[in-house]
């Protein structure tokens, strides 16, 4: 196959996902991946490129590894697929038994799901039935976080709270309400010198919304550990002790949208293991797998799975692939890799040597931001790195588009250009990485950074 | 892993798709599988079962397909994963070209998704935004037939017309209007004896529900073309013509659900290209791949796609694995096979026999009607024969949970057990199978049909 031919049938044929097609309709390309191998990729013109997004926050052991390529080929020689609907196969129990035994708590019962949006469908779902098992059947609202990305089907895309991706698809399930982030950076002025005291402010909204809409209709709280879109913003210190205390409070379901942070990219299996709180759901995709299989998980605490104990109750929600049994034995392989290589340890060992590095950008008059956690790292850009002034949309886009993007592409370097929030570089690179890597996506970016502030 | 294993695992661990699980959480058991060759499963007793079900509509091609399990190694070893967003990669490009060419009419562009139901979520997002850009905003509402499923997230769950499966999530999606099936079995009496008169008036009672909403308002009309939910309920004669009219006289989008009927469920890559019309776009998952990776796909018109090639339009719009490397050249592989051994071929020259062997059933008096196309089979049970008497709701939990299911499992057959209509038996084997496995159902169906009737 050559370039030209993918390029036609691309151009023919596919619909290529949060994708523009002017250019490709009127002739222009795309880039092509064509192989992938540990922490790089190559493109069709033997390019060589660092992941530094582990292909979309999931390819978290590495690209091509033989042990789940064997994983994939053996389970298809001994059961391709089997559903596990009223049966189940050992792959799909297995995999439920490990993920439960590193989940927080009593985090014990796990639903299996194809994508992250699939999970957070589910674990949605589940919250409004068990309420209604339980006699609670007005809860069914759900708070979630300003510019948080949670899934693109239409119950997941009521909760994510980017405006201009549901605006197309209007009407959606009118149960989603949206309070602000714990991005500091762009917090109440008078509290960006005290984290903890802004985070219980940030923490309060969420109180504050559940008494607008009134405890009784509102059934769950979706939070990422460290919020992807906005460009990685973490939990203020104490700011998920304050949230657990007010679902406690008002009997609201905590979720921890995991699809991003869990199986290794801020160093340990769940993100919120080091945040010091238990969710009652944990919703996962991506790195399950390290993104080799499609698949997802929903994972869900004894007192929630309690009530489908019973006759009475069926959670009447099922999944054709859910529990595939290949991309349970490659989940199964991907958590053996994580052990024996100790690469939950590897980020955590490195994560102050990565912040580090990219630190030193904050010497670029572009730069306002550096934060995240473990593995994964958010660059910041405004306009005046004193008065903290935002670009435009305009600017936003030409800086992106025009200057960032090409200048990454050509330097080498897969990392996400954000502009959902304050347009931001996002770094996501597998648990396999360290100082040469973080040296050289430093170098990158201030070259590119240092460029895009000259021409602007 | 032993056998007590699997089980204790599962009892503590995970949670089985569309399960009650009083009985497992109470220390019962589950069916364990744990192998599968060609139209056979085995389970943890060794015992084997024909599979006629092809698991659950999907592995078409049968199983333990030493060809697939190598597609899918080599396709890791190369490039494991990387997304469609803004890019590409040789086997997405090359899967959507394989699909457009094989669907029918100017059905020439294609989404990848990761399942069935993220199939139908895209298709109805995708009409939406397509009805925004062209200035007719206020088209979102679907049209769907009663009993007929569409999958499980919320917007495809607002199209599923099983009330039950929707009760506990409401409220979901407010645009989902239902019309009658084409259950000439249950349609109107007077028109039981014409299949071309019933057609055309199950077809107005499409046209109908629009002008009832206000044809302004609707976006789509969502159809399997052999539906499975309610017993593989085939159309009658002239009635995808009729439906094609009447989404053209309204301007509303058709969409025919493919999910179950396509890749060789009918002996063809698409069960429409059998019914004479050409959708505008179509669903499919399962069969794609045969199930042995999670995938699935929107295929659409070149009419729907054309807003898109301009700059003002993108489909905000996407899913982390969809267009999988991995799925992709899986299915790339499945299709092969298909042509290669020419499945189509062999489902159409044995539909016949197939559906005559069934048919042979009619003379038992608990069978109402034998109905389906190509290699998929409702067998319809019924109080009284004559007088179509249906069961009661818990008549029909007694047949098929206490009867039927044990004799079948007890027999070796993996079929489904349907309960959303008339108590039903759904058949679907993989292609390969032929008339030894055909005698070998209608020999188990008879006698468990006829032990069931004697003890009911």
């Amino acid at each position: 196959m050559s370039t030209s031919d993918v390029q036609q049938q691309t151009r023919d044929h596919l619909w290529l996902h949060f994708t523009n097609h002017a250019k490709l309709s009127a002739g222009g390309e795309v880039p092509v991946i064509t192989r992938a191998e540990g922490a790089y990729l190559w493109d069709d013109r033997g390019r060589r490129i660092l992941d530094g997004l582990s292909g979309l926050f999931a390819v978290n052991v590495g690209h091509g590894r033989p042990e789940l390529a064997e994983a994939a080929a053996r389970q298809i020689r001994e059961l391709d697929y089997f559903p596990i609907w009223n049966a189940v196969h050992p792959r799909a129990a297995e995999l439920a038994e490990a993920l439960a035994e590193r989940a927080p708590g009593d985090l014990n019962r796990v639903f299996l799901t194809n994508s992250g949006s699939e999970s957070v469908e589910t674990a949605w779902k589940l919250v409004k039935q068990y309420f209604k098992a339980i006699g609670q059947p007005g809860r069914h609202k759900v708070i979630s976080r300003n510019i948080a990305y949670h899934g693109t089907t239409h119950g997941a895309l009521s909760i994510t709270a980017l405006p201009g991706l549901r605006a197309p698809f209007e009407p959606l399930v009118p149960s989603g309400h949206k309070v602000p982030t714990t991005d500091i950076y762009r917090g109440p002025e008078h509290l960006r010198d005290d984290e903890e005291a802004f985070g219980h402010w940030a923490a309060d909204r969420i109180a504050e919304a559940i008494e607008f809409e009134g405890p009784e209709t509102v059934a769950a709280i979706f939070l990422e550990p460290v919020q992807n879109s906005g460009a990685a913003i973490p939990p203020p210190p104490g700011y998920f002790e304050r949230v657990r205390e007010i679902a406690d409070r008002y009997g609201v379901v905590l979720v921890a949208d995991e699809v991003i942070t869990a199986f290794g990219r801020v160093g340990d299996f769940f993100a919120i293991n080091r945040y010091g709180i238990t969710p009652d759901i944990i919703t996962g995709a991506k790195g399950i797998t390290s993104g080799y299989i499609p698949a997802g998980a929903t994972i869900v605490s004894d007192r929630l799975f309690e009530p489908f104990t019973k006759k009475e109750n069926t959670f009447v929600h099922g999944l054709t692939f859910g529990g595939h049994p290949v991309a349970a034995a490659v989940g199964l392989e991907n958590i053996a890799i994580f052990e024996r290589e100790k690469l939950n340890e590897n980020v955590r060992a490195n994560e102050d040597l990565f912040r580090s590095t990219l630190d030193k950008l904050r010497d670029l008059p572009i730069v306002g931001d550096v934060r995240g956690a473990g593995y994964f790292w958010g660059v910041v850009l405004v306009k005046d790195q004193h008065t903290r002034e935002p670009f435009t949309a305009k600017e936003r886009r030409r800086l992106l588009d025009e200057l960032l993007g090409p200048a990454l592409s050509e330097a080498g370097l897969h990392a996400r250009l954000d502009e959902r929030g304050d347009p931001a570089i996002l770094l996501a690179p597998p648990a396999i990485v360290g100082a040469p890597e973080f040296a050289f996506i430093e170098q990158v970016l201030r070259t590119a950074l240092t460029d895009a502030w000259a021409r602007f």
